[in-house]
C-alpha cells in the first residue's frame, strides 16, 4: 500500500526551519534556488514540466518567515497548491526581462543593503538560469552579494524525514516488484530494445508515476558499459542482461539494478555475482552512523578488487532521494559521516577482463542501529531467464 | 517503419561546419557546450545518465576540426562510439578538480591567446556545471574571454535536418498511435493516475524509447491547468480529459496533446474545441517560409481570444526536436522568420470562465511550399471515451 500523495505543511515547515538556522550560522540572509529539486524541496512544487527548459523558475528562502515563489505565470495555479502563500509572477517567456526584474526586487526586499544570498554552487549543482540573465543579477542587487549557499542544501537534503523514506522506500517496492517479472518480457531472440520498453511498462504497471532512468546492457559474459541506450540486438544465450533503473512515484526515486544470465551462466560470471553480493554486503555490515562514505567504498573495494582503490565508473555507490544520485559518493575521499536518514545506493562492479563487467545495486537506508535494505536485497546465485 | 538507429557521420560534420561558418563570422574561438541537447547535437552521445546531476560533461567545438569532448571516464566507452576522436577523461566526482583544469588546458589549446570563447547564454541555455568551477574557469584561461555563443546553438538547432525531421515524425506517429488507444484505458471511473500509467504503457508499446513527458487533467467541463502530475481522482461522466506527451525515440520528440470528453460533452466545451481546431488551422494555413513567428501566434490569438494577445501561459507554440520545448516562440514578441526544416507546436487554448481553460496542440515541420502536419490533425467533433 503507497503512502498518500504529499506531505502535510509540517514537513516543509520543518526544512525551513533547519534552512534557516544554518543560514543564520553561515551568514546568509536568503537562498536563491533554481532547480527543479531544490525548488520541490522548499515547497513541494511537484510537475515534469521542468522538463522543458524555457522557463526559469526561482524560489527564495528568507532568513524568517516561508519561502517565496517567483515564477513564470503558467506555474501560478499549481503552486498554489502548495503551502507557499507569496506567489510573484510574470509571463514567460519575456524577451527583455524574464523574471530577473522580478526576481531581483525579491532578493532585495529579503536581505540587508549588504546582505549575503547564498547559491547552491557546490558539485552535483548548477544554476539552473540563462548566463545572460544571471550577469544582469549583481547589478540589480547594489551592494547584496550572490555566494555559495554553504553546503546548505546539500547538508539538509541529504539527511531524509521519515515521510522522504517511506517513499523511496516504496518506490524501491515498485522497481522489486517489476524486476520479479523480467521472467515475462526477456528471453532469447529479444532484442534488447524490446526488453527495455517492456521493462518500462512492468514499472509502471506495477506503480511508478513516471521511470525517468533506465539504462542496462547485454552482452556476452558481462558488459562493457552501464550509461549506454539499448540496442535492438537481439538477446543471446549466455548473454549477461542488465537492467538498472530509476523509476520514481510521488516525486521519490529508487536507483538499483538486476543481473540475469540468459538461458545459462558462466561461471567466472557467476562468481563474480556472488563476489558483488557479498561486496555489498560487506559495506551494509558496517553502514551505520559515525562511518564515513568511503569506510562503505573500501569495504566494497576490498572485495572488488582487492582494495586498488576504485574504477573508471569513479564510485560505489551515492546517496538517493528526490533525484536519482545525489551526494554523497562512496569515493575514498569522501568523509561524509553517516547519519540517520541518509539514504544511500550500494553499486560495486567487478572487471572481468576483456573489457567486461559486472556492476550490482542495492538501496538502504541508515537508522541508529544500522542499516536497513530498501530494495530487496538479491541472492549469491543469478537468476536465470 | 521506424527509421535505423543514428545518423551518419555526415550529418554531424554538416553541424559543425555550420557551426564553424557562425564562429568565424561572430570571431569566436571556441564553443564550449555543457548540456544535453548540445553535447549530443554535435557528437550524437545519446544516454539517459543526464538524469543524473553528479558529473559535469563538456564538449569544445573548434574553429577548425572536429568537436573534443572532455567528460567523466563512465562516458568514455559510449563517447567512443561516436564519431568524436579527441576525448579527454578524468576520473568523477573528483573533489579536487572535477574535470576543470582539464576542460581549461582543452580550451587554451583551441583557442587563442586573447581568444573569446562562446557558451550558450541566451534564453532556453543554462551552463550546467557548479557554480564554483565556473567561477574557477577565467583565471585558468590566461587572457582568453567567455562570452555569450551569438545565438549559434540556438539559430543551428532550430533549423531541422531531413534527418531530424524524419525522427521527429517518427516519434508524432508513436504518440498517433498511443492517442487512437485512449478508448482502451479511460472510462468513467478510472483514476486520473492510472490513466497517466496506462498511457505511458501504450506509448511505449507503440514504439517510445522513453517517456519523458507526460502532463494532464481531467475535470468538469475544461481543467484548471496544464501542468500539474495526475490525481487520483476518478473520472467522471461531463469530465474534459486531456493528456500531453511527450515521449522521445532515438533522441528526439514529439509534442502534443489530445482532448477527450467522458462520456458526454458540453455544449460550450464542444464549441471550445471545434474552435482550437480551426486557430490551429489558421496557423498551419499560414505557416511558411518567410512568415513570423509572430505571425502565427496572431492568427491563432485572433480566433481563441479576438486578438487579446495572448494569456498566462504565455504563448500558442514552440520550437521542438531534441528537446520537448525549443525556440522559437509563437509570441507577439518573437520575430523569428519561418525557414524549411523549422519543427512548431501549434498550441491555442481557449478560457472557458470560472478557471477552466482548454488546450489543443499540432507539431508541424515548415517546408518550401508550406506547413506539413507531423501529428495526425484532429477533426473539430471531440472524441468521446
Amino acid at each position: 500500500m503507497s503512502p498518500a500523495r504529499g506531505f502535510p505543511r509540517s514537513e516543509y515547515r520543518d526544512r525551513t526551519a533547519r534552512a534557516q538556522a544554518m543560514m543564520a550560522e553561515a551568514g546568509l540572509d536568503a537562498l536563491l534556488l533554481t532547480t527543479e529539486p531544490e525548488v520541490r524541496y522548499f515547497t513541494g512544487f511537484l510537475t515534469r514540466f521542468w522538463e522543458s527548459p524555457t522557463r526559469p523558475w526561482f524560489v527564495i528562502v528568507p532568513a524568517q518567515g516561508d519561502p517565496v515563489a517567483v515564477i513564470p505565470s503558467i506555474g501560478a495555479a499549481l503552486m498554489g497548491q502548495t503551502w507557499v502563500q507569496d506567489i510573484r509572477c510574470w509571463r514567460a517567456p519575456d524577451y527583455t526581462d524574464d523574471g530577473i526584474g522580478l526576481l531581483a526586487a525579491a532578493l532585495c526586499e529579503f536581505s540587508g543593503l549588504n546582505g549575503a544570498i547564498g547559491v547552491p554552487s557546490g558539485l552535483e549543482t548548477h544554476v539552473r538560469m540563462p548566463l545572460d540573465s544571471w550577469n544582469r543579477l549583481p547589478a540589480l542587487l547594489g551592494g547584496r552579494r550572490l555566494t555559495g549557499d554553504a553546503g546548505i542544501t546539500r547538508n539538509l537534503r541529504m539527511v531524509k524525514s521519515a515521510a522522504e523514506i517511506e517513499r523511496i522506500a516504496d518506490s524501491c517496492g515498485v522497481a522489486d516488484r517489476a524486476f520479479a517479472r523480467v521472467g515475462e518480457i526477456a528471453a532469447p531472440g529479444v532484442p534488447l530494445s524490446t526488453v527495455f520498453r517492456r521493462f518500462q511498462m512492468l514499472c509502471l504497471d506495477e506503480g511508478a508515476d513516471a521511470v525517468p532512468y533506465l539504462a542496462g546492457a547485454a552482452a556476452q559474459g558481462g558488459y562493457s558499459d552501464v550509461i549506454s541506450p539499448a540496442s535492438d540486438r537481439a538477446l543471446a544465450p549466455g548473454d549477461v542482461l542488465m537492467l538498472d533503473t530509476g523509476l520514481m512515484r510521488d516525486g521519490y526515486f529508487c536507483d538499483f539494478d538486476r543481473n540475469f544470465a540468459v538461458a545459462h551462466v558462466a561461471q567466472d560470471v557467476a562468481k563474480a555475482h556472488a563476489r558483488l553480493i557479498d561486496a555489498t554486503q560487506a559495506a551494509f555490515d558496517i553502514a551505520r552512523p559515525g562511518a564515513l562514505a568511503s569506510d562503505l567504498f573500501h569495504a566494497m573495494d576490498r572485495i572488488v578488487t582487492g582494495g586498488a582503490g576504485g574504477s573508471d565508473a569513479g564510485r560505489l555507490g551515492h546517496g538517493l532521494g528526490m533525484q536519482l544520485t545525489e551526494p554523497p559518493s562512496l569515493i575514498p575521499q569522501d568523509m561524509t559521516v553517516l547519519q540517520p536518514g541518509m539514504v544511500l545506493t550500494l553499486e560495486p562492479g567487478i572487471d572481468l577482463g576483456q573489457g567486461r563487467i559486472l556492476v550490482h545495486e542495492e538501496n538502504v537506508v541508515i537508522e541508529a542501529e544500522g542499516a536497513r535494505w530498501l530494495s530487496q536485497p538479491r541472492g549469491r546465485e543469478m537468476e536465470i531467464v
